[in-house]
């Protein structure tokens, strides 16, 4: 492990409801000095969660959602914020059935991914749900979700979907799908 | 195509030397009314580019760096932001020159992925490249970065690595992988 770089000082240099931005004079191992900016929680997050639902063998659940940041409807897979105190499963669990409607019988962690870590702190817990049956539960979404699907043969085309463009979700699918294939539940 | 919200307001409410913050409200075509934020660009972004640079059939560059967003040094892909007027693929090349040492005589580019399209706009393009010979450029970082390397084979394994975190750069490197399986240039 390298030594990290020392931090001179910081400072919060700007602040909204949901995000806030710190500044930090950094020295690096080799003298060099440089200031960095950084997005970081505001203090009230337990992280979130993504889920990959298998439909069946071979397909997995999408929801298609307004995208603030990038003014358009786009597919992804379901995710949410974890409740303060809430188990990972548990919270996956309750977002499948708020966003899509289905609750699992099954549900596996498969790990964490984070968004940008040269700007931001943020993760995101993965986990893969299984033996779906429909329930659904009350979200905070401001109008209902329509739901799709994606064949796990068919993630390379997903990329060419003008509605899809998630890294992270792209990510997921294609770890639940390697995992699947290793335990010969999936075959390409 | 589903209606798009109406953006009945919109206002820069936070703003630093590389982030700004825009708050939108929003009316969905079923009338609910909602305050969104997303962060937006400084104006001066040209995009950002993340290459997977193949060393042998299996195995490809990981560049160690330290990122500020979440304090530690993080193994993730070759990447950096695109200059004004400059082509994707010869982006691709300059920050592989700067970051690893190394130069691609072949570069193919594989797709965009975003960051978090519910908060952000941000977007960063895939390429792949092959065919690589030792070539150094000066960069911007400052110090040199560790190289690093990752068998095609064990990306599932790479996401329980403590060093590697990165949700888009995993997705790249799948999709790279599937690429090459599709094309019998790799064998799982």
């Amino acid at each position: 492990m390298r030594q990290k770089p020392t931090v001179l000082a910081r400072e919060i240099v700007a602040s909204s409801r949901l995000f806030r931005v710190e500044e930090m004079q950094l020295r690096f191992a080799n003298g060099v000095e440089r200031t960095y900016e950084r997005l970081v929680g505001k203090g009230v997050g337990y992280g979130a969660v993504m889920i990959v639902a298998l439909e069946d063998a071979e397909h997995a659940l999408l929801v298609e959602e307004y995208c603030g940041g990038t003014e358009t409807y786009e597919l992804s897979l379901p995710k949410g914020l974890i409740e303060p105190g809430e188990d990972v499963l548990v919270a996956a669990n309750r977002e499948l059935k708020e966003e899509a409607g289905f609750g699992a019988r099954y549900l596996e962690y498969l790990g964490e991914l984070s968004l940008s870590p040269g700007y931001m702190n943020q993760k995101i817990q993965v986990v893969m749900a299984c033996d779906l049956y429909p329930e659904r539960l009350p979200g905070d979404e401001p109008e209902p979700l329509r739901l799709d699907r994606v064949n796990l043969h068919e993630l390379a085309a997903l990329m060419q979907n003008p509605l899809f463009s998630e890294g992270r979700a792209l990510a997921a699918l294609y770890l639940a799908r390697d995992l699947l294939m290793q335990r010969g539940e999936f075959h390409p």
